[in-house]
């Protein structure tokens, strides 16, 4: 997804790196971080993986997270934000109606499933299922992601009510909770039946219980 | 939930073990998988801990299963069977209708949650988000699960339908298959904010989604 593979060009004993180069290669982490915990989950990826992957050497890792969980804190922070930017091009689209922009972003992530075979689904719902019982600080950071979401969603549906195309009785925060709890449930499905029916079936159902749901 | 913490009574050398104790042996370490595989996942659970639970040592364990992944998928064909029975119970209740009967398993499920602290969850929903894209049949066979719990809840949709709880056109395999979404979605959530709201935010929303449904 962002992984590129390029290799750490400077050994031990050269000179300090320069603010933008420690950017790039925490930058450069963090973003094989979210490739390999989406794909493998948290207990399965070992820093060795994240090390190899990106080039950077163990010590350099020691300079930038305190340990493996400060780790993928920072990673569920960082593809929050991605998610969130990625949320909002399609959820702030003002050539489109709000349902459709909705829409258009459960389409672009069947796409995604698509294109991945499957295999990587949402790294908050994985990391959620796999580390809530055992991860507290990391449970809250991915409570928090899910909250930052929905809020973006339940914005969209406040819109779709302004341009009459929900009851205005629909409660949107509501809904927006209602959203990802579905969306979640047909990503962890359609990983396992390795089809996007899941998909299909919740969002079908999804918008026609909308009370007052128009979509033209 | 299962776990009884028995010690092995013998130790090698001693004769062959009679059918039965066998039977004992290997139903134990699966209860104590379905426990630990719940609760921390497959990559986290190492066999020590298995073995260490239940008191049986190594050697035995590979006169039972082959391999970790073997050993999981034994622990996903008990846990759906031991599921399916408890979904019997209460899908299969007569003295009551069939709708308050999905409501009664939703109402013990979320006991369930609070009476081990969010700590458990799903076997399958937690499984299937982890070992989805690296172990094809692990997940081949978290996916039959799902298929033979949804049958279940078809079959109550469609006793619902007979006794006039939902509309005459509602497609009771479809509605099936968006209940399973709505509730692995719904567990992972309450396991992140340690809070049932999401289980009720999806029953209410489903139940005054069905198509014609009374509960009265």
């Amino acid at each position: 997804m962002f992984m590129q593979n390029i290799k750490a060009k400077r050994g031990p004993g050269r000179p300090p790196k320069i603010d933008s180069e420690q950017r790039s290669t925490k930058e450069r982490m963090l973003r094989s971080g979210i490739e390999l915990l989406t794909e493998y989950g948290f207990a399965s990826v070992g820093l060795e993986r994240v090390l190899k992957q990106t080039g950077v050497p163990k010590g350099s890792f020691y300079h930038y997270f305190s340990s493996k969980e400060d780790f993928a804190q920072q990673v569920v922070v960082g593809y929050g934000k991605y998610f969130a930017a990625k949320l909002d091009l399609w959820l702030l689209n003002e050539q489109r109606l709000p349902l459709q922009r909705i829409m258009d972003f459960i389409n672009d992530g069947k796409q995604g499933l698509l294109r991945y075979q499957f295999r990587r689904g949402c790294l908050v719902g994985n990391m959620g299922q796999e580390v809530a019982a055992t991860h507290p600080l990391l449970r809250d950071q991915l409570e928090a992601v899910f909250i930052d979401w929905q809020r973006r969603i339940e914005a969209c549906l406040l819109a779709a009510k302004v341009a009459g195309q929900i009851a205005d009785d629909v409660d949107c925060a509501v809904w927006a909770n209602y959203f990802w709890i579905g969306w979640e449930g047909a990503i962890l499905r359609a990983k396992l039946s390795q089809s996007v029916t899941s998909v299909d079936v919740f969002t079908k159902i999804y918008f026609a219980s909308l009370p007052g749901c128009n979509m033209e």
